[in-house]
C-alpha cells in the first residue's frame, strides 16, 4: 500500500493529499513527529521534513512539489499541470505563489504563532506577528478573488494544481478561523467550489479535539 | 532579444542565468530594483520579485524554478532534468534542498544580514544570524561532499538542474568570504568542477565596487 507521512496541519501534506485524492489514489497516512527527528525517517528524506511518499514500488519521494510532479507523470490521469508549456508555466506560477508567498506571509504567521508556538513552545502568539499575518492574507483573497473573476478556476478552464496549493494553505487559515468570508466574496466562491469536491472530504474530516477548527470549516456553504 | 530582470546577487537570478548558459540562449540582463515596485515590473510579475524571464516570443515568465522547468522544455538540447520521471524526481528534491532549506537556512541569515540590511535598511549586521547561518552551512557543506564522494555530480553521471541550483547558492555565499573551503575538500572539488563550467563565468565577473568579493572568488583553484 502507498504510504504518505504527513503532519495533519501542514498545507504541504494537505497538498499531496489532495493530488492523491484527485487522482483516486489509495493510501495510508503515517502521521510523522517530525520534531522527534526519527532516525528511520530521516534515511527516507534527510530534509527531515513532511510530507514524504512511498510509492507502491518502494520509490520514496520527498517535498511536495517533487512528489506532486511525479505523481502527475506517473498517473497522468486527471492532469493537474495543464496541457501546454505555457499553461504549464502559468499553473507552477501560481504554485509557487501558494507555496511560497502565501506560506511565507501568511501561513508561517498564523500557523507558527498559533499552534507551533503554542504546543511545541509553550510560547503565547504573538499580537503583531498575527496582525501582519492577517493584513496579507486580505491581500492574497483578493488577488485569488481577482483571478476567480477571470477564470473559471484559478489557472484557467479546468482545476489544476494551482488550485490544489491553494486549498492547501487556505483550507489550514480557514480550520484557525482568521479568514472573513463575508469581505471575500469571489475568494470565497472559489473556496466553495472546490471544497465540494470529494478530494477534499477527507481533509476537511481531520481535526484535533485539543486544536478545534472554525465552526464553518467543513461545512459546504460557510454557515 | 530575451530578456532576464534580475538582482545581481540573488541566487535566484543566479540559477537562470546559468540554465540559460548552459542552454547558450542569448539573453540580456536588465537589473530590476525591486524595491522600487515600479509599476511596469508589477504588470510582468505581480509578486514584484525578480527573476522574470520575456522570452524572444514575448512570453513572459516569473519565479526561478517556473522559468527553469520551461526553459528546459522549450529548449530541450543539453537537457538539465535527467531523463525518466525517478531521474527528475532525485533532481527536483535537491534543486527544493537548495531553494528551499539552503536559502532558508543559509543564505537567508548570511545575505540578509551583510548586504540586504546594511544597504537597504542601514543596519548592522547580528552576529548571532551570521553565526547561525555558518553553523548551518558547514551541514549543507558535507552533504554536498556526500553526494559528490557517490556520484559523478550531485544528482548523477551528468551536471543536471541540482549542480545549478546548488552553485548558484554557494556562488553567493562565496562572493561574501563565507566558506572555509579547506574544512570542505570534497564539497570543493564539486564546485571546481562547476565553477570551471564557461557557463559561470560572467557570474563569477560580476560584482560590485562598494561591495567587493572574497580574493578567490572567481579564481577556479581557489588560491
Amino acid at each position: 500500500m502507498r504510504q504518505l507521512y504527513h503532519f495533519w496541519l501542514s498545507p504541504f501534506s494537505r497538498k499531496v493529499r489532495l493530488v492523491l485524492a484527485e487522482k483516486k489514489l489509495e493510501f495510508e497516512l503515517i502521521a510523522e513527529p517530525v520534531w522527534d527527528r526519527r532516525e528511520e525517517f530521516l534515511l527516507l528524506n534527510p530534509a527531515g521534513e513532511v510530507p514524504v511518499l512511498r510509492d507502491e514500488d518502494g520509490t520514496v519521494l520527498a517535498d511536495s512539489a517533487v512528489i506532486c510532479e511525479y505523481l502527475d507523470e506517473v498517473y497522468p490521469e486527471n492532469p493537474l499541470f495543464g496541457d501546454d508549456v505555457k499553461h504549464r508555466a502559468e499553473i507552477r506560477r501560481l504554485v509557487a505563489w501558494f507555496d511560497g508567498k502565501f506560506n511565507r506571509e501568511v501561513t508561517d504567521h498564523l500557523l507558527g504563532e498559533k499552534l507551533l508556538k503554542r504546543f511545541f513552545a509553550n510560547g503565547v502568539p504573538d499580537t503583531a506577528i498575527l496582525r501582519a499575518g492577517r493584513t496579507n492574507l486580505t491581500h492574497h483573497l483578493d488577488y485569488i478573488g481577482w483571478l476567480f473573476e477571470r477564470r473559471n478556476w484559478l489557472a484557467g478552464d479546468h482545476l489544476t494544481m494551482a488550485d490544489i496549493a491553494a486549498a492547501a494553505q487556505i483550507s489550514v487559515i480557514d480550520y484557525m478561523d482568521d479568514i472573513t468570508w463575508s469581505k471575500h466574496p469571489r475568494a470565497r466562491d472559489w473556496y466553495m467550489r472546490i471544497k465540494s469536491r470529494p478530494a477534499m472530504r477527507d481533509l476537511l474530516a481531520d481535526r484535533q479535539a485539543s486544536f478545534p477548527p472554525s465552526r464553518h470549516y467543513a461545512n459546504l456553504d460557510f454557515e
